[in-house]
């Protein structure tokens, strides 16, 4: 771990120039390209990288609980000893402010964390055992047990909008690598430089802990062709990516074409509806949209939870809440945006939207310097919004659109027109509970998370989180990337039938000699 | 329940003719048709089905826990109280003998009964709460609490080989009504007047415990068409199948190019690999050889689970293995096939084995009447198998291959060159547990089951069972279509953060009322 920048590929433990084209850094504010540039992998480096994770497997899965444990603590150590190096060059690549990126080093270091606690607690191994009925009728019963074991290599695709948290060593490689995953990262291009420190952090761990190089890779690429290819290669068996729908379902493709299709979670899409209603209106409309305006506006609006829908019952407050949102949306800064190409896709986006027949522009944002986007509030009805699709399209930035409903009847038919979303907020008083509860399981069926009288941006990092959702929140409704339950992508149940004791994976064997949550005949306990 | 057949459609609790084709069922023995014919669906009677499913959902997902086991136990009272009519038009159908019906009948009533026990006991719902930490720094932690809820309506596809445990009301349709997903059955065309009876046992069911009838439907075609089209119905949210591979990937595609993808859990193919090591061989390798001749030929070879491959070690017992097996082959009587198709389809497989190069036949079953298929075994080499990929392609009925292989090196070779599959066994002796200790990484990571000196066909329904395994076994290896485990199929998991009491779902409130296993910050027990 020199903290020094080469711009190096990590190969299996190697760093070696990338011999395939070539990525620059860009700092966010100016447009300016960083040196050094970073060398793109070839075919053959990306074969070495899924060779040497297919290799190292065979180990790696084999690490006891406690060991690979550590050694996600390691990881977490290492990147805190980054240092000044990782802040100050997250901060240039990305625009985002020094408290962000030292809040989101600590979820990252924190999660690896969690994951260890996970490996030692054990529940994650859903450990089963249905023993031997010799002298059942009219047939004897055999013993069974069941473990859940690890995938195998699984590729990892940075995001643009959380370089530390959901990129090299974020949700995904945590949860891949407490899997028993070797992983190989793809690092966005938008922020080689912190890519390559992480890297070094993990490279270090590796090495430290004497596990094979091929536990972990880090490659660069400036184009789309190496990150299909590593999707396609037979040794990867499972992908974790956040991004865009096109990307994620881009790269879904690829991995349902194989010979042999391997799960992609993708999280993707999601304009995260904020469902405002009657009581809470009348009470403090005006206060739900300050804080609305603070939520939309955090980080540029560059989170996957952001509060880009707001669905308002008519009535008293909600004009207040507009009032209030439209004055904190005009007299919020502009902020420098991810990428040069995220911001031009944003002005797109906004002036899309101001032109839409239907919706009327409540407010802007304060004009900026270069690369920054202006915050945007919106209004439409429910009868426009449910006649045009086109206005569920999720602007990645900090635009809200409010749809103003009549009725609670046109409410439910708003949300039953949604796609599948990440959150859903609900601002309410006791008076509206009802209303709440009638909305609920309309809910339940389009998001991964339900929140009362908040807003979604603030993604808790622990064991009942869900950060998914029904299509195209996420490409498999049935995962969470964020959490402790994250791990169960990376894991299959194995079934194990009159194996001798001998033969027997440790956690299965009689007494419990790891003393792990174990459950016997259906009854959950530690026998 | 009238017991008696009348070739309706059950549309939501009504009895009805379907108007597009029909279905006939046919005597196995004779290939004769058998009155009455089945209507198929029309379109607009599959819309009644779905949009009946859809709308009883709602009701259907928020029946209590005990109410909806109780629900489960009365199909299989009901299905029990079918008595003779059933196994006998079952066997009429299908062949299959009354042994063999009776058996499964049980079985049938009692994975519907083990899943009413998963639902009391309630594991399943993966209930977790983290608290609120108000004083936590730098930030507060929200409250959050996770239940797992049920997907939505489900299309279940029968199977031609399992009439009662994998068709109407089989494991398919007893994990997704106990996850409080509502089904739309499609019987297989094999065995229209088994299903129409099963589907009058559920029907009743429904309409005692006064559940919506858009609970559960049965629909009969006489194309793919209809199946398709339940597949790309907008408000089915996930299918159960059991058969082909080609057909399980074709409703796969289906599924992937809907706007809204939804799982296919299709139970596909398998040769199950038998592993015949040299300690067990020189010890009991006739033995072995009569013991897998029973297991291959047990219900004419149709089983998903049937041993097809035997990757045997030259040395020792091998020639005493084939004569056996090659003897009891050879005296094995001709059985009934399921279908008339399914017995074409096996003399069609099994003459293209015995004319292909590199495989020499070493016995042949007696020979039998019409649609009975006679045992085939097979022999080849491990150079031979590498080289040619087809002979990787399951044969359904009883026909096994046995790939010599030179040493253990070679075996691992094969072992490593074969597709997913639902089992393996070995069979082995206290001197082979070296050698089966390094194979077994490698076999967890080709199949769902691993078993020691037995064979794969009998399946037991409990807790630590997995049927399934890495594609073609199944299209989600992650899965198994057998076991308490498969409920998790139909579920997905939904946080909740910050909801008051009172509109908190009761399995996750304050003292837990319910007394339900639940994890607390991270730790199993029932706070």
């Amino acid at each position: 771990m020199s903290g020094s920048i080469t711009g190096n590929l990590l190969l299996a433990g190697r760093f070696e120039r990338g011999t395939e084209g070539a990525v620059h850094g860009i700092a966010a504010a100016t447009g300016a390209a960083i040196e050094p540039a970073f060398g793109g992998a070839s075919p053959a480096q990306l074969e070495t990288a899924c060779a040497a994770a297919h290799d190292a497997f065979e180990t790696y899965r084999e690490t006891g609980l406690a060991q690979r444990a550590t050694f996600l603590e390691a990881i977490a150590t290492n990147i805190e000893g980054l240092g000044e190096t990782l802040i100050e060059r997250c901060m240039l690549e990305t625009g985002l402010p020094r408290p962000r990126l030292e809040g989101e080093r600590a979820r990252t270091a924190g999660q690896l964390r969690l994951f260890a606690a996970v490996l030692r607690e054990g529940s994650f191994l859903d450990l089963r055992i249905d023993p031997a009925l010799p002298d059942r009728k009219p047939l004897p019963r055999v013993d069974l047990r069941l473990r859940n074991i690890p995938l195998g290599p699984v590729a990892v695709f940075g995001a643009s909008n959380f370089p530390l948290a959901f990129s090299v060593a974020g949700g995904d490689t945590a949860s891949a690598l407490a899997a028993g995953c070797p992983v190989v990262a793809k690092a966005h291009p938008s922020h080689p430089g912190t890519s390559e420190l992480v890297g070094q952090a993990v490279a270090k761990a590796v090495a430290d802990a004497a596990l094979p190089g091929g536990v972990f890779s880090l490659i660069f690429t400036d184009g789309t062709g190496a990150a299909q290819a590593l999707v396609a290669d037979a040794r990867i068996k499972a992908v974790g990516f956040t991004g865009s729908r096109a990307g994620g379902t881009a790269l879904t493709r690829v991995a349902q074409g194989r010979p042999e299709p391997i799960p992609v979670y993708a999280e993707m899409s999601s304009i995260n509806p904020v469902i405002l209603l009657h009581g809470a209106l009348a009470a403090r409309g005006a206060a739900i949209g300050t804080a609305f305006a603070a939520s939309l506006t955090l980080g540029a609006g560059q989170f996957c939870t952001n509060p880009g829908l707001i669905l308002a019952v008519e009535g008293e407050g909600l004009d207040g809440f507009i009032a209030a949102a439209s004055e904190a949306i005009a007299a919020s800064a502009a902020a420098t945006m991810l990428t040069p190409g995220i911001q031009t896709a944003y002005d797109g986006a906004v002036a899309k939207l101001a032109g839409h027949a239907g919706v009327q522009t409540l407010a802007r944002g304060k004009q900026g310097g270069s690369n920054t986007g202006r915050a945007a509030l919106f209004e439409t009805t429910a009868a426009a919004f449910l006649a045009q699709h086109e206005l569920q399209d999720e602007v990645f930035g900090a635009s809200g659109l409010v749809v103003r409903c009549p009725d609670l009847a046109s409410l439910r038919q708003v949300i039953e027109a949604l796609e599948g979303q990440l959150t859903a907020a609900l601002h309410i008083t006791e008076a509206d509970f009802e209303a709440a509860r009638s909305l609920l399981p309309l809910l339940e069926g389009k998001v991964g998370r339900i929140l009362v009288n908040g807003f979604g941006t603030g993604v808790e990092v622990s064991h009942a989180m869900v950060h998914g959702g029904p299509f195209p929140a996420t490409s498999d409704g049935s995962s969470t990337s964020v959490g402790t339950l994250a791990i169960r992508r990376f894991l299959r149940p194995v079934s194990y039938q009159d194996l001798p004791q001998a033969l027997l994976p440790e956690t299965l064997r009689d007494g419990n000699p790891l003393g792990l949550p174990r459950m016997l005949d259906g009854k959950p306990g530690r026998e």
